[in-house]
């Protein structure tokens, strides 16, 4: 017998390499409470045909475990932990305090939570708990006041329909992950609930953290997934955008070299026109030397380099210039021969349809191996002419938050490649 | 000699009472780094002429001292402030940190704040730090990456604009004072500033504070003073709108009802359609019995009374149902002949551009005497006619960012009056 | 051999009578430019999978034939006019002119196009012909300087994506149409194309025209079919909203009226605030005394009665003052039992997102048989439980323009029911 | 005595020569109907403090005067051709018709409008006819069936609060003008107005139509003067904006060819990102070898040269590449030593604020004499040390609807200046 955790062996060493273990979260009750009008203040673009989309998840998680990928889903794994008292405990001493639920209403939601089995407190957590949602006897003048109220107030816990994006939320970079603070207050939530299962899931507890905290408070420093790519040999790619932000950028760099854990990470200083984009909604990597982007953006990027340095505050900044973040990155990996590039596929108007339905949101399995949506006709045409093996989902609905396979998918054992 | 701190005296008494010293904040440097393209990031509703601004606030100031008034600056209160070391270092110590500035820029960025006179630190405070006001050799690649930063990240310290608005920040409520949760995360540090001043300036130590810290997090309990008016008998109103939530309503309700410092507070529910609106925007005191009003918006506040109660969690609530606001508050303040109205004045164009232009939002000097912007002339006409006297000040550059007087002024020291 | 044209057995008789003749257009050409980008210029809610919204739209067509439906599309249609000459030249001569094209421009375009097929003609008419669309060797200054342009300025012809919505362009009411003044600018030139049809297709001339010309300027007067319902016995009933204007409901009216062809026009004032919507959008019959409705925006509407009047200008206008919409339509049916109303189904949440799927948009093939989107199961349900026959098709990508089959089809043939 | 109608005269032969006879327009009753909910509807940017915006406007009416202009105010020069028996009649039967004013209303607005006085009449056509406006007993069902009407449409005659900018409507080139037809449905009877002056009034008949006819309608060739400069030499500068359209700006360069009027049109393509703004909102002229721009803007023209051909259509373009739009406009009026270009005065912050504040936007009277607005201080004091003289007039109010001196004056008679 070993005291060794599981999590011991957790790490992604690459955007590429053989995937292990993953990370999704399955669309459900958060998504049945959106609407055209609350969609704005949950933070998600449109409503989506819940059932189908579960289908099509389901079938994008089947596919995953048939290529041997260990899958886990959010609302499993959450209801496995909170299957454990204690950390039932910590997450509702957390979650039902008076800033949240509101004064008066606090016995009775821990009350009717407490009452829940675990898989369905795991869906509260996830999907929000309306006042409807409470028994007739627990209504009172406090949930008339509550129904009086605007946007998110109107919930005893508001739903993380973004749940949906694994991705974000938290990020292993080799050997130890981030928690990371997400740019919307109404996503902070997300993070809590990810400690709670790095905090007391048998098969999570030990991890590394590298940086980042949800009990805390980052200010500036917000740190989104989407923007984060582990590419190998010590490179981490940083997007910088509306949402990662050069206080958050900076400080993960240097928690990394200061962990030996990483050597250099490249900024690319996302446009500020198209401000809420993140790095892999243009740019992704669908083999150990091809990446598919779109370059009315990526053309635009401005580089920076971040290397360790001696002298406080541990790191250097070089400017990169006008020099393409993709030769940055290509020289970064000792790729001698260079990035080969797909870019969206199709005329000018098929291109920027692409890129909007995600398609440069492409997720790998192994090298040359990737999940992309089906809609993405063209550019998964140019993908498969480059000899990458395309799998598709169907991306009807579940792209209708503006995400792809990479965003609903938060890697958490994945192998190195060889540059 | 004796230990009393000035501050024993301060408090709140009603909204018509002498007014015997108030908190204001003149334009500056925050506006003058409005432009149409920053100014949603910044949170102000439009440019203004800077100079014009300083001029008609400097004339505002000068009238409510003609009137008797003691008024504190915020600007001059800060230097003060600042000026005190362990004042300097406590604020510099929260200001200048990794989550804000940013890795590599601390150093020179508290080295630069060092070197400033106290007045100037202050204008840096709420004006803001931009990268561009570090001398050359201050500069970095640092300086390059916040440069591609967007929106407020791309400041050192971001301006302040809405300090013009000292109503949110803090509010008296009759012998103590709340340090306000602001609503948008990019208001946070005014109060923080708040905190200094209330902390260490011999003015203000030792005030009495209900409820409410800048260094801690409040989540959904938000809370702006734009809604809350303390009106005398023990009474207080907020309104309930996308700024000031229940859960904060609640819990400053409760700190009033156990401190003794209250016994009732109304509830103003304002319309979820027009989320965005302080109660004071929308109606204000003009005399002891005298409200102005726009009934568009204030015919459709559902009322709720909170009131003390010896059971968690100390308080209870009363749904008013259908009767009308004025008349929950006439009958708490012991009116028998009600409230007298005066709506907003004009035709229906004509009504809806003055309550735009803050023609609802009087702050009284002392019972039936109030100032307006001189635009809202048919308002102020109504108002005239009902015996009370209107002091008016030039709104054309400080009505842009969508406040009157009422919202620009911090009461705290005003009398009682008598119902 | 008889001279009586095919069109003068037309005539739309009621909302759920057998449905005999109708016209359609497939998703095409007009949907491939539009971008995230363009959208907003080209009036189309979203971008589409254009493959995918063609087969499920061949999929609705299919199941209309199959329940016996005559089905005309438009492209086909379109095709067959423009093989007749003298369509041709009368189309191109308004089209291709000056004021849209562009000086400089005219002859090379009007030489491609007379060049063309006349299917790949159609396809240019109501897909729009961009400049990249003309040979190299056309290419020359103007086509520079068209470049440089703006929104749909940039074509040569504009894209017409919303001709899918056939509904809205002509409107059969009883045994004439209505060629419509469409409310924005850029949907004029839909109505254009239908006149060429109307005017020289042997299968549509001789159709009689109650009001309406699309080479005539209308001014307020706008007029779409999705406002407008023949529902039988003489009743019309037609949506006041954004898009369809008093000015032009009550010119219809009086045409109707003078004309014989109607005895009372039923306004339903739609609320101002969702001022975007037409009456179909919330408010469709499934059988001859069921309709589905959203009951959140049909409790707001205020309802009108027009009949004749001998008395200029021909028509008589009755306030109903605060009698419910569907009891002056069951009235005026003579429907003693009322009209059956079906709700969108589901929680606050499931409502608001059927409503805005299209699931109020059904359309009758013949009483108690209606398409709608799949999606909205919940309202499906309902009417099914209500013994309404419920035939479905696919409306995640034909449904994102906002509109379902009722939206999508333009009755020619349909036979009255009884009451 | 002599027939030579005092039109003969009229001609702008330079944007900086002596300006001896301009049209403005007054602010009034169109500006008091203006609200924050209805402004984007009637298309202006902000509510002013219209009695304010008089006294402003006098002003710079009275310092134009000062400087020995004729000032033509267009509520005046309207009154007076409404005293014109045939000009009344054809103007009622183009605005009180059923298009406009609705079926049922027409005779009782025509008769309420008939019996007004010339200069009440003037104010109606300008300042809109709202159904408030009609004396009771004119009031039924058809009045009800208005106020439900959402938009322009509640009115009898809408509003045309765009008329303050008598720039964009007509526009003086050298001999002849142009009566345009402006980009927004909402502005199009500003134009027809305007031909009832020059139809009937005796100081306006018989003025030199080059393009241009209210009545026709124009479909995407739209032309506003803010985008028109005849700078002298035969040059036309066009900005090609969202406004103003390659299909109008080639029809009227030809026009101008045709009758021999220009020489040499220079197009300024503006970006596309800042589609609504005229060129004039960022490039006026100060002196014969001054302009004042923002480069912000300017810097991404794309310019094109028009020039007279014998062959159809008429004319010849040349694409000017990367040659910046001043050198072009220089080199056309053979300026050797170029333009002095004087541009946006202050920081980054200060520069694009006063661009938005009309800053750019000076009118000259004569070479070296400008009016602008106050606020715009450093961009004022720049031009005065480049030698001109900068008269100012208030632009607290004036300034809201986003248009500076040089919007607000038609000029019809200014002389040429010598390059």
């Amino acid at each position: 017998m070993t005291d060794t955790p599981a999590s011991a062996s957790y790490g992604v060493h690459s955007e590429v390499g053989k995937l292990r273990k993953v990370l999704v979260c399955a669309p459900g009750l958060a998504h049945r409470r959106l609407t055209p009008t609350n969609s704005d203040d949950l933070l998600f673009d449109d409503v989506m045909w819940v059932e189908n989309a579960q289908r099509d998840h389901a079938d994008f998680v089947n596919k995953l475990r048939g290529r041997g990928v260990d899958v886990v889903e959010l609302h499993e794994v959450l209801a496995q932990t909170m299957a454990i008292p204690e950390a039932k405990s910590w997450l509702l001493d957390r979650k039902i305090v008076a800033n949240q639920v509101g004064v008066g209403l606090i016995d009775d939601t821990r009350a009717f939570l407490e009452a829940q089995e675990p898989r369905q407190l795991a869906e509260y957590l996830i999907g929000g708990l309306a006042t409807t949602d409470l028994p007739d006897d627990h209504r009172s003048a406090y949930v008339s006041l509550a129904r009086e109220s605007t946007g998110v107030r109107e919930y005893l816990m508001p739903p993380l329909p973004n749940t949906l994006y694994t991705r974000d939320t938290t990020c292993w970079l080799y050997g130890g992950l981030t928690l990371n603070p997400l740019s919307w207050p109404a996503r902070h939530d997300e993070t809590l609930l990810m400690k709670a299962v790095y905090g007391f899931h048998p098969d999570f507890v030990g991890s590394t953290v590298w940086w980042g905290d949800p009990e805390r408070s980052w200010g500036q420093a917000t740190f989104e997934g989407g923007d984060i790519m582990p590419v190998g040999k010590g490179v981490v790619l940083m997007g910088m955008s509306e949402r990662t932000s050069r206080q958050a950028v900076t400080q993960v760099a240097a928690a990394l070299f200061e962990n030996g854990a990483a050597e250099h990470v490249i900024v690319a200083g996302m446009p500020k026109l198209r401000s809420a984009m993140h790095l892999d909604t243009v740019f992704t990597f669908a083999d150990r030397d091809i990446v598919t982007l779109y370059p009315r953006i990526m053309d635009s990027v401005h580089t920076f380099s971040l290397r360790p340095s001696d002298k406080a505050p541990g790191l250097h900044i070089t400017d990169e210039g006008t020099t393409p973040f993709v030769d940055v990155v290509a020289s970064a990996l000792g790729l001698s021969g260079g990035l080969r590039v797909i870019e969206t596929g199709g005329d000018v108007y098929a291109s920027e349809r692409q890129q909007w339905d995600s398609g440069n949101n492409a997720v790998a399995v192994e090298p040359g191996v990737v999940f992309t949506y089906d809609r993405n006709t063209q550019t998964n045409t140019l993908l498969r002419k480059a000899g990458v093996e395309v799998i598709t989902i169907v991306g009807a609905e579940l792209g209708r938050g503006r995400g792809g396979g990479h965003c609903m998918t938060c890697p958490i054992v994945r192998d190195p490649v060889d540059f």
